[in-house]
């Protein structure tokens, strides 16, 4: 009689990690320098001999943004055999001297996406808001000098929340079927010198939140009443919005799924 | 008939920086690397054509030491004419690409000084607390794995607090003429991975804060019970206290004078 249980080809994890985007050329594999997955990826084959253990994320962010918590899954070989520590310490110590670190890891099924499982995404924009460029920041916000009105940058803001096409602010190399996204949260608010807007939706478009920032800065110099997000969005029109803001001031913070796969690690 | 009015020799000026103490050798100019002061004196120098600025800083921070807010002041040649705006900007200008730069800047009299005026000095240590090392805060958090205890070192930190001889947290370095300070704060506080550990007293002896952390990190541990703080104050031993913290954890965040320089820019 032969034996018809399934191997199952990969053993899949779910790993947090945290990275500095700093100097890397974003999320994905590329040729022209070194991205999180290329050091993720590699780390994991180095725990395991040389084999190629491919990855997910929950998103691909671009070049020199960050990320505080952001979910990937890794396909391990079948029959390798780990404990969640020994994946997360294994693979943080791989990716040494690297500024990308593991914070857990979990066993999830082999059903289980990284990407497509995650029922919601956070961002944090950070802007440096002052006369002086940044010395402790640098890298992790984008200076503005301009004086920002915060309180008018909300106002602009509520009008993007819900379900809409976001086309005004989707970046033309934007890869999704369709332009329609559902906004849940996107707050602004100072502190001191710092202004931060946050973000939340189950999923975004390339480049949506710098694009929504760009604009949003423009009614915080008070160049645009904060009315005109909402012509702006209406018009579907890329060429009708702001400026792309720059991506170190970005920074993934958290992905959500209907079952956390660590809650069984804490 | 002679003109007597007396021409100051130096026209003196305050000026608040930010610096990222990453890679630098601290505040004061030595042979082995970089300095804050070197970088700020010949900033200074770039103003005027070359001419010896001296500086004077309210803190003589250590290597890797950060600041978000410290006053230095600066002595430029009698007959320098300049706004604040041009001493803060043209500073910033020629301090590129270093991570330091001028936040503000006022002219002061002769009598003033950084160091000799200031009333108090406030430190902030960080300390991230998890099993894994720091990417978005490398360089700027003591990463400590075994879990600590805030309440208990608030609880070892109240024993430090009022006028005693601080000789068990002091370097054996240190020059200060008396190892009495009053400290005013001392606060303890978790939020999620990271602890913060703020000071403040009119001044600290060298090594004070970092030598503090390092005893209340044993009574985090529970190794110690907070009990044994007062012990170790009273012993008057730096061989009975804890270890020096690193330095990367520490940072000055701010200065304060009876008179604020500054106030007339805002």
């Amino acid at each position: 009689m032969t034996d018809i249980t399934a191997t199952p080809p990969i053993v899949r994890w779910a790993v947090k990690i945290e990275y500095d985007g700093t100097g890397l050329v974003g999320w994905q594999r590329q040729n022209n320098g070194i991205s999180v997955q290329e050091l993720l990826e590699n780390a994991a084959a180095r725990m395991i001999g040389g084999q190629i253990v491919p990855s997910v994320t929950a998103g691909r962010t671009d070049a020199g943004v960050h990320a505080a918590s952001i979910v990937v899954h890794l396909d391990f070989p079948a029959g390798t055999q780990f404990r969640s520590h020994q994946i997360r310490d294994g693979l943080s110590f791989h990716l040494k001297p690297h500024r990308v670190v593991v914070l857990d890891a979990a066993p999830v099924g082999a059903e289980w996406s990284a990407r497509f499982s995650a029922l919601w995404r956070r961002y944090r924009f950070t802007i440096l808001n002052r006369p002086s460029r940044a010395a402790l920041m640098e890298n992790h916000a984008w200076h503005v000098k301009r004086p920002l009105n915060a309180e008018l940058m909300q106002k602009g803001a509520d009008y993007l929340l819900g379900r809409h096409d976001f086309s005004s602010f989707r970046a033309s190399a934007c890869q999704a079927n369709s332009p329609m996204r559902t906004l849940d949260e996107l707050s602004v608010r100072r502190e001191g010198e710092l202004i931060f807007i946050e973000t939340q939706a189950r999923s975004f478009l390339h480049h949506q939140v710098r694009n929504m920032v760009g604009s949003l800065a423009l009614v915080g110099y008070g160049q645009w009443e904060p009315d005109k997000m909402g012509e702006v969005l209406a018009a579907c029109d890329r060429r009708v919005a702001g400026p792309t803001a720059p991506s170190d001031g970005l920074c993934f913070l958290d992905v959500g799924y209907e079952e956390n796969p660590f809650s069984k690690n804490s």
